[in-house]
């Protein structure tokens, strides 16, 4: 299968970033684009973006980048800094960048940046590179 | 405010907590104990709870943990890293520590079991706490 | 080889454990408790034990407590919380807790106390475990 | 006084930082390149940099970044992805970027680089921002 449509396939399959209403704006092999608008179901108790919503769609990012490589990854450690609260409405774009690929383990770093300038939080990410191949 | 109100009252306002259906189960000054179970729309495109959730449910304890000090706290930088998949119906439990409570910033972590027995992930949130006092 | 047997092993040929006069003070299968004092050629700019030094013990303890377990384990991810500054002739004593072991990866914490009582910085390390047995 | 003078006067009190042979290569207001030599009295057991070594120079960079913005800085939480192993002789480049100035909290992220060409390890650090002025 090709970086696209595993990571259609995959995304087809997720109701979790399907709820999120995550939208896949890019595909490479090893890295993704997402995007996704704050809703009111995403804030949380100071009316703000919970910190769940950019985590989750990092991870979703960092799961998307690292099994586009063409082996099943899973997620082993991952952190993420909040510089900035996002409001309700916010457009946020996660980016993602391959920092090292190796037989068993991968890292990727995804940037996130509201209304596409200014930079919200920071998610570094390492996955466990399984042997099992995306097969159609 | 005593713990006890200022995390119902963050929780009341919490609509991302709510959907994740999270209970409180118990609260100290600077610790508590929440309680959520995987629903299908948590999963993945692997059919297994999705990163995000678990980290969600671990940065609500963080939040009720470090706010149920008195002032308003918020999370800096947090990390997880996740041991086993977490399947439909389990019953996740999120146990927070207090590691840290300094003037300006405080450590917390949190300890999720499935079935109260197997630890499933381990959470570490910092967060800065601020000069703005809980009150009614 | 025993866990007490590659934990010595790997000692007497970490030059960088050597110097900071780290002590191996309890071996288990899994775990390690090391302690070490700090010494002036140890502190940073601010007068106090630099970063660095609470570091390297943690990661000198994940290697032990890791490889203890008779397979060579490599870092992969590892991040440090310091609560409190570290001030010459301090003694640090770092205790291991196995939180994972995997077939492929293994998750330990490290607590650093100073004088045995009081938390001075919080560590946790992902290692990748390899095939390769540690053998006489 | 100017963030170079901050990062030289940091530098002549650091006896650690001495210790690692680290050269400060640039200063600018919020950011440092510094260089460092592996030698054998740095290695572990495995005949290659310790991991706290690597973290170290790290960890200096972010200080010296942080405090080069004139105001004393903290660290409070920090995290390292190592890619692949130094050797003896090797030449390591620490570059920071800062991705977060707050009032109260900054963020930076150092990359390692080996020769000056292949990307060795991942630094992530938070730190906290006193009221206290660099003065002379």
């Amino acid at each position: 299968m090709t970086a696209n449509e595993i990571v259609h396939r995959m995304y087809q399959n997720d109701a979790f970033s399907q709820w999120l209403g995550i939208k896949i704006e890019k595909v490479e092999i090893g890295a993704v684009e997402l995007s996704m608008r704050i809703r009111s179901d995403m804030t949380n108790g100071f009316g703000i973006a919970h910190g769940g919503i950019t985590f989750s769609l990092a991870d979703s990012a960092l799961a998307f980048a690292a099994n586009s490589q063409g082996r099943h990854a899973v997620s082993v450690e991952t952190s993420i800094s909040h510089f900035k609260p996002l409001q309700l409405n916010d457009l946020v774009r996660a980016t993602s960048v391959e920092r090292h690929l190796g037989k068993r383990t991968a890292v990727y770093e995804i940037q996130m940046h509201r209304n596409e300038i200014e930079l919200v939080a920071l998610f570094r990410g390492t996955v466990y590179r399984t042997d099992k191949l995306w097969e159609k």
